[in-house]
């Protein structure tokens, strides 16, 4: 594991119960796949599982690679979008594995966004009650936040990554030059998560994103890898700590309550990235009602967000404009943090600290719950 | 954790990457269930998932006895029978816990046979990506060998148990009295795998079983408590060493490379305790034909055996007129161990202990694997 693979910028190690594992990130490091997958795992048969868009884009080519190296790879399809993020499309997976005879040595290779990363982490974390996975991140989103934790799932009808495992993978391999086919308003959405990093742990970091943005959406290969690098070991140094939510990792969930409730109640229309960025605006509005956080916080957050929002297509007026407000409230109200039906949310001191409260979360007067979602909105 | 159950006998605590856990044994343990639960977990919700059989013989009374405690328990019922170990029943118990809100902070239970061990822990590996399990094993097969060891999973068209989990339980609590309701000849199966244990581990406790086979299919608390105890002491002692089934714990399976082969050949008609007894007598006979196993073994796993299948209603010359024997050969080159191929067995050196091999497992010459097969029905 020690040795770099070709245009390695840096790496990561994240602590896992099950084993740590290297996220390892620069632009074109997916030509090392082949020679990490010996040097890891020496499997008997690949499985690479990608979408119906990522496939003929580059799963197919890195499959080709690593035939070019003598691995024993078979790829499995599947429609791209969320929609396929379900028990059908995982137990399809498998089945499909199984019929190609593939046992206990066998690697998943996971090629895509996070819908991708989360089903094929389900697959590989129940296929012959478990084989490794290695995650090939494509987009922003998964590269700076899905890929790493350790998190597999799929969605229920009574709500998002309801089923799933703790999965860690084998190994994270991001290159950053697969960014260049991704749609300039998902490399927005994706950079939400990485300002969000910024706005719980480094403040520093946070400015930086915001000096950085033209290059950022722009996708330039080095940029991006350096800001991925800064995103993981943001986050590899909170899940290392606590790897099953039980305490710190709960900040990871800052603008997450209400951006999951907004998801949720939008049907899912509203982006993932969107939802988290007006998730964090209505938090820090409440964190400053409740004195929790300092003022001006929100304003911080509202003018590094809004050019994102603007280049994803989202529009906080239009948003506030179609979201049922009871709904955001009701499905706020279940949220896995909210105890009693008394949603808790993480709240902010400033931009790079987080407020302890009690397990990283405070209780949300029910007079305040309202504000925050009208807050997010504003 | 130090505070006995009344009426127990003794308990065994297994080594778990996961967490320690006790097995706890005697006749009427379970009345400690609701005291176990509130010291273990201190559950906001117990998820109770039983079968259309044991529920109304003692899981609706095991969660009355737990409300009477002020534990807020629900029952889960699914369709008794194996062939309710699939992915829609699955399904379905999680669809069921989270209509009923249930959060992360629910404890399942299972009260049941070998099923609902697999099928419960297998919904409590993930479900909101894991929580706890206490299983109440009420067969002598879920009590002897299914509820130890961490094993979950479902079958599937290709084969049984191939999706599933490692999800160690919280506890388990074997209450012996349970096993008054369990028919003659499923006592029978389950007692197979407890000569199991003595074929692979102690020869001593395999001829004491031997001699007290009769109170043990009269299923006689206490001396079934005793017997569950000394089988749950191998089987930790063996999974305690090597959870994930690399290495030593290879050796459980001693007897399951045929027999596993047999009840897919018979399509699932021929018992498991049965098809293990017949496996054991084939993979004795193929031990012995390569100078392996001590000559006269195979004879007197016969005679241990022998009383068993005729109890179990299982005759060996009737499943040999009707397994295809290259039915069982073809299922047997697809064995988990099976290499190019090529099948590996578990071959004991003699009663009480096993030959080491390459890693617990030795490859078995194409010509002994059809003798195998005709050895184990003969």
């Amino acid at each position: 594991m020690s040795k770099a693979l070709p245009n390695e910028l840096g790496r990561v190690m994240v602590t896992s119960g099950a084993g740590d594992y290297p996220v390892i990130v620069g632009p074109g490091t997916t030509s090392g796949l082949p020679s990490l997958l010996l040097s890891l795992a020496a499997p008997h048969r690949v499985a690479m599982i990608t979408d119906s868009h990522v496939g003929p884009l580059y799963a197919d080519a890195l499959a080709a690679t690593c035939r070019a190296e003598s691995l024993d790879v078979e790829v499995f399809q599947f429609e791209a979008g969320e929609a396929s993020k379900t028990r059908k499309t995982w137990a399809t997976l498998t089945d499909q594995m199984l019929e190609a005879g593939m046992g206990r040595d066998t690697v998943v290779v996971s090629v895509g966004g996070g819908v991708s990363t989360d089903l094929a982490g389900f697959v590989a974390a129940t296929f012959l009650r478990g084989v490794p996975v290695v995650q090939v991140p494509t987009s922003y989103l998964a590269m700076i936040d899905a890929s790493v934790g350790g998190k597999t799932g799929v969605d229920v009808r009574a709500g998002k990554n309801l089923v799933g495992a703790f999965h860690p993978p084998l190994a994270v391999v991001i290159d950053t030059t697969l960014l260049e086919t991704l749609p300039v308003a998902e490399r927005a959405q994706g950079l939400v998560e990485a300002l969000k990093h910024g706005a719980i742990r480094d403040e520093s970091y946070f400015d930086a994103l915001i000096g950085d943005l033209g290059a950022l959406l722009a996708a330039e290969p080095i940029r991006a890898a350096e800001v991925v690098l800064s995103s993981v070991r943001i986050k590899a140094e909170i899940v290392g700590q606590d790897e099953r939510e039980s305490g710190v990792r709960q900040i990871l969930n800052f603008g997450h309550t209400i951006g999951h409730a907004m998801e949720a109640a939008s049907s899912y229309v509203l982006g993932h990235g969107a939802a988290v960025a007006m998730g964090m605006k209505g938090e820090a509005a409440v964190g400053e009602a409740l004195g929790v956080t300092q003022a001006g916080t929100r304003r911080r957050l509202d003018d590094a967000l809004a050019p994102l929002l603007n280049v994803a297509g989202e529009d906080p007026r239009w948003i506030a404009s179609t979201l049922d407000v009871d709904s955001v409230m009701s499905f706020l109200c279940k949220d896995k943090k909210a105890r009693a039906g008394r949603p808790r949310f993480v709240l902010l001191e400033q931009i790079g600290t987080v407020a302890a409260g009690k397990r990283w979360t405070h209780a949300i007067p029910s007079d305040l719950v309202q504000d925050s979602v009208l807050g997010a909105t504003q």
